[in-house]
């Protein structure tokens, strides 16, 4: 089990997707040859259950076995971010204790909300990840994702890194990236342990500059993307410039054409998964749209193309 | 069991509130005492784990905990229809199929969608309810709302009611849903088997001009809007609409001010349930905004502030 003794956590944890058959059942053993790749990219650690992961469209159960099953099968190689998001505080908690128990590192959880309508208020909001701070003792990244419809201000994430213990990292994934990270690394000081960003990378550099100290990106090709923020944390701006603007079309075309299927995609064509069909009601890639993202990625020559082959 | 001989259902079914303690904990004898309540109302059916049961903040074992529980209990004095939304097909499939098998008269089901941005297109949608319908002998009621953010076009719904077995009933309650109601019955013709509002009814009777059969209110003053839906099917127009314009008062007291939040307040007021209070983060209605609740109710006698006197 990782603890908190690891912490500061940095570097690229990409979010690994979860891998269903051609019936959309759970193929545990394609989602497990998943996270070895994963690993043998170099990763400083992975995410699991997030948006890309289709956490929407799973059970509670599913979520439990995916937890568990892959925290076992990664034994410590590397720290595990679960995503524990609810709407309930008490489940977001209760899924947080869980996790911790079968030995995440960190939990991700977003915003309490509810389909297009329903949102909380700031103080209830503060209260929701106090709730979950309450019940672990491993830190809690707050994902600020437009998904959940949420503003949260400069101010708020602030006021809850420097109020709720466990609230130390904080993934910022909304529009302009780098100027919030900024101003939340000016207000909240030392209490934000983890100023990170998401979103396949696709603002990565500006985050970077901005101070960024983690990503979390998308599952297929964190061997192009890890060298780029070791170079920057090895204090080499030019080889992170010049390995973001040659990875750009790639992460773009991910960011833009594809979503949460562009890893499943390159993990199917490379031989590593059997199926890369999403959960119904997700429909696969567009074919066309497919063979854009394979070609742009067979430029950069990445492991995923070549590590199951 | 109810089965479909009993179709066309038509008339008033209540929401259920979900019944929680101070903890948060559910609270199964004041959930069953709040079930015994509203069928005393004179209802014709009630409705669970709706949006105003707070299903967004329970467990997939929660839910099937409450259907089990609360069905048993019914034992067959009216129609039961649950509420088995849920983003994946192939979940929704399965909780609808576990609902039936408890003993759901119909289940009713929400678009597939996740928070503020993750939305599905018609030819998804109509192939994610063909396989609801597919996994149950049982209606299925299309629930029309904001929450889904999701555009469902009168051009869709009918092509579903003709298409797809079990969809048969359709709960409007989007801006205008009078106007969609018209168009609906008029694009879909017999297919439409049960054209039906909801939101509390506030526009019940420009619905039931429009040719609404049923509506799903909130589940505390069936005793007061029962009657209107009555007069009306017994051709009583003036009467109907004398009722509605009683009962407007307090509906929109609880559409506008209240929300998910005024049956339980009315039944602790009551003394029906011991906890008015949601399950966090959702908070309690402010102590004012109750007070008006209560004494716009109390100047038209519902049963629900003398049945647990």
């Amino acid at each position: 089990m990782m603890t908190s003794s690891n912490a500061p956590y940095r570097g690229i944890f990409p979010v690994a997707p979860t891998i269903f058959d051609e019936r959309g059942a759970i193929d545990m053993p394609c989602q497990l040859r998943c996270i070895d790749f994963m690993i043998d990219c170099g990763i400083d650690g992975l995410c699991i259950l997030a948006n890309f992961s289709e956490q929407f469209v799973l059970s509670d159960e599913e979520r439990a076995l995916l937890t568990r099953a892959i925290l076992e099968h990664v034994a410590g190689r590397v720290p595990v971010i679960v995503t524990t998001t609810h709407c309930s505080s008490r489940l977001c908690a209760e899924r947080s204790r869980a996790a911790q128990a079968m030995g995440a590192a960190m939990v991700m959880v977003m915003p309490p909300y509810h389909g297009a309508t329903i949102r909380l208020s700031e103080a209830a909001i503060f209260d929701f990840f106090r709730a979950v701070s309450d019940a672990i003792d491993i830190p809690v990244m707050v994902q600020d994702a437009p998904v959940s419809g949420t503003l949260l201000s400069v101010e708020l994430l602030a006021r809850m890194a420097r109020e709720i213990e466990q609230v130390r990292y904080f993934k910022i994934e909304v529009p302009q990236a780098a100027a919030k990270l900024r101003r939340l690394i000016a207000t909240g000081g030392e209490a934000i342990e983890g100023p990170w960003d998401g979103e396949e990378a696709i603002t990565l550099l500006a985050d970077l500059e901005a101070g960024a100290t983690g990503s979390v990106t998308g599952g297929a090709y964190a061997d192009l993307v890890g060298p780029i923020l070791r170079a920057w944390q090895a204090g080499d701006r030019a080889a992170a410039v010049a390995g973001y603007e040659r990875c750009l079309p790639l992460i773009n075309y991910e960011n833009r054409q594809c979503g949460l299927l562009a890893a499943k995609s390159l993990m199917q064509e490379g031989g590593i998964i059997a199926c890369e069909t999403p959960r119904h009601p997700l429909v696969p890639l567009d074919p066309a749209t497919r063979l854009g993202l394979i070609e742009t990625a067979r430029r950069l020559d990445p492991l995923v193309l070549r590590w199951g082959r």
